[in-house]
């Protein structure tokens, strides 16, 4: 590793992620299918909408914890074993919303208890992938990761902004069970309000 | 971000793109289906041309698009959110793209309003990419992010091919409810014609 | 050759492999299907759980192979035609893994011969990796290729760690043929072993 | 483009291209079938022999491709129009060879005109791998794009090396359409010997 400069680990750890959240987002565009021997297209096209919200989403939600991924390693100077399975579990979670997408698009149309169960899973997804990425952050603040350019004033505002990041997602996981659209929602609204003003993060 | 080099948060802006187009550009493929048990293969592999046009046409269009891009972005010394949130998009439009090549190359054969439904999807998809590719270019004028080397004679120039780029595409959007052969000659010929001399931007 | 950093042939080498694990982890939720007009979708999903276990034990496996393979190249410091060669056979055996993890998935609930078949080929899958993953390793001590400041002690440690990995997968792939189970448990141990302590390579 | 190193356009160059190189390779895998419920599971995996062969032939291929594309590359120091645009149709070849992959695959047993028509599109797909392949050669010869270390005796030979290359391409495309196992035979072939011994060219 000493033959190296510090932060290449870092530098292929965050070309494989590139590469995960690049694909993950991509696949999306599988669940949508074309309509066979349509005979109005136009409607039945415009009847799989949630397939087209479901990609939109899910592909703004994975390029904003793309971005969220891309500033949190840049305050990373190199990773540790720790980092780097939290960093895979995280990916793992992120690979997996194709999935959860489909899921809710499918079931969007039906509503009742099989559109909650697609939530639940959909958001739970999520929660599991903002606890992952909380710990990629707390790793790196524990294992003395961080540039050293960062002072505690700036640490303890991260800390507070995943912290209240993560519990978005813990009360929307469980508003998923009884609300799942305002669920929905706040998932989406989270991501763009944590996605928006990330200025305030540097 | 003081702690690294001004263009990293530009590489690896466009290592994610660079994924995400290229992703695309290899999904097409999985639109072309193998003929299952033809007894003529010959004439089922040439039954499907509208699938070979459809995978041409895109990945051409999708690499064009992407020297685009890659050429834009190096005249841009650091991203900022608004840049990052119509890059986003952008790729968005070009994630879609494997969808609706799948839909025109479905219909193509059909004719009829069912092949307009289809070429107004493609063409509009193409316009969406068209815009957000505008956006792109218009946040790094006015966000102050290109390198300081661009004179404003340059500036202006790739302001006035970006803006006839973008009318030839609604043009071509309008034109696809009543001429749909001809809405997708100009798209093609829009990648090719603004991608071929590409050598008069530098 | 001569015109270009030594180390350039490795990272484009990287850039190629860290592509293909990473495109192969996230494909493996293709395997995952969304349940079609299930009345009880809690109860459909809950079913695939094999499917579930499947993507998160290969996302997992191929993650920690990344990781070995990454830091195996961290100690090379250019490649030759037979790196390169066994580098590829390498990658052939990752990127069969979401096939061979879509045949364990389907098996699993059988039981009986069929999931002993489904698990030699998966199990077969990763020994050849190993073996694959030996090679490039012998092939960099044999050719030359390793950074200088590597010692014999440190090099003859990795020897060992190679070698006590590949009989373990040898076992596995024994033990795949009359407890199934117990040769999967294996070979997702000795991802996890080998994975967990590598800071013991550095 | 003054404001960058003279590489750069050549990076992202080789960084789209190694995306799509390994991108095909890996979806060379969803041509292969998991077997639904099959009574005999071995007897029905060792059924598909033809995709496995496929999958292997096709991916060692690719990777070959991949490392002569490389080592192309490696001498150009920077690219044009004409290098680019040889380079797309050079992707689009390899982006099809999935498709053509799984055509030889699914009809390899069947034997007859319909094997010989498989062969003579995915040869036909290599044949125009080649062409393109040349072009960028050619293109990086008569633009000037070389390195200036190259001296003419090494571009001679490598000339001499393209040439008896696309040859062996164009017997083995007029032997698909009359011996067709053959024809793929000189395609591994090919790309194994031209593969192997590329330490020859540097």
């Amino acid at each position: 590793m000493s033959d190296h400069p510090v932060d290449r680990g870092i530098d292929r750890l965050e070309a494989f992620s590139d590469g995960i959240f690049g694909i993950a987002a991509t696949l999306l565009v599988l669940d949508i299918r074309v309509p066979r021997d349509a005979p109005d297209l136009a409607a039945a096209l415009l009847a799989q909408w949630p397939s087209y919200l479901g990609y939109t989403g899910s592909f703004i939600i994975i390029g904003i914890w793309w971005a969220g991924h891309h500033s949190t390693l840049d305050m990373v100077r190199r990773s540790d074993h720790a980092l780097r399975l939290f960093n895979l579990l995280h990916l793992l979670c992120i690979g997996f919303l194709p999935f959860a997408t489909g899921l809710v698009a499918e079931y969007l149309n039906t509503g009742g208890r099989q559109f909650t169960t697609a939530t639940v899973v959909y958001v739970g997804t999520l929660l599991l992938a903002a606890v992952t990425f909380n710990m990629i952050w707390r790793c790196s603040v524990a294992g003395g990761l961080l540039i050293p350019s960062l002072g505690p004033a700036r640490i303890a505002r991260i800390n507070r902004i995943n912290f209240y990041s993560l519990g978005s997602y813990v009360v929307a996981f469980a508003l998923a069970f009884v609300l799942p659209v305002v669920a929905l929602a706040i998932c989406f609204g989270i991501a763009l309000y944590y996605g928006l003003p990330r200025r305030a993060l540097h």
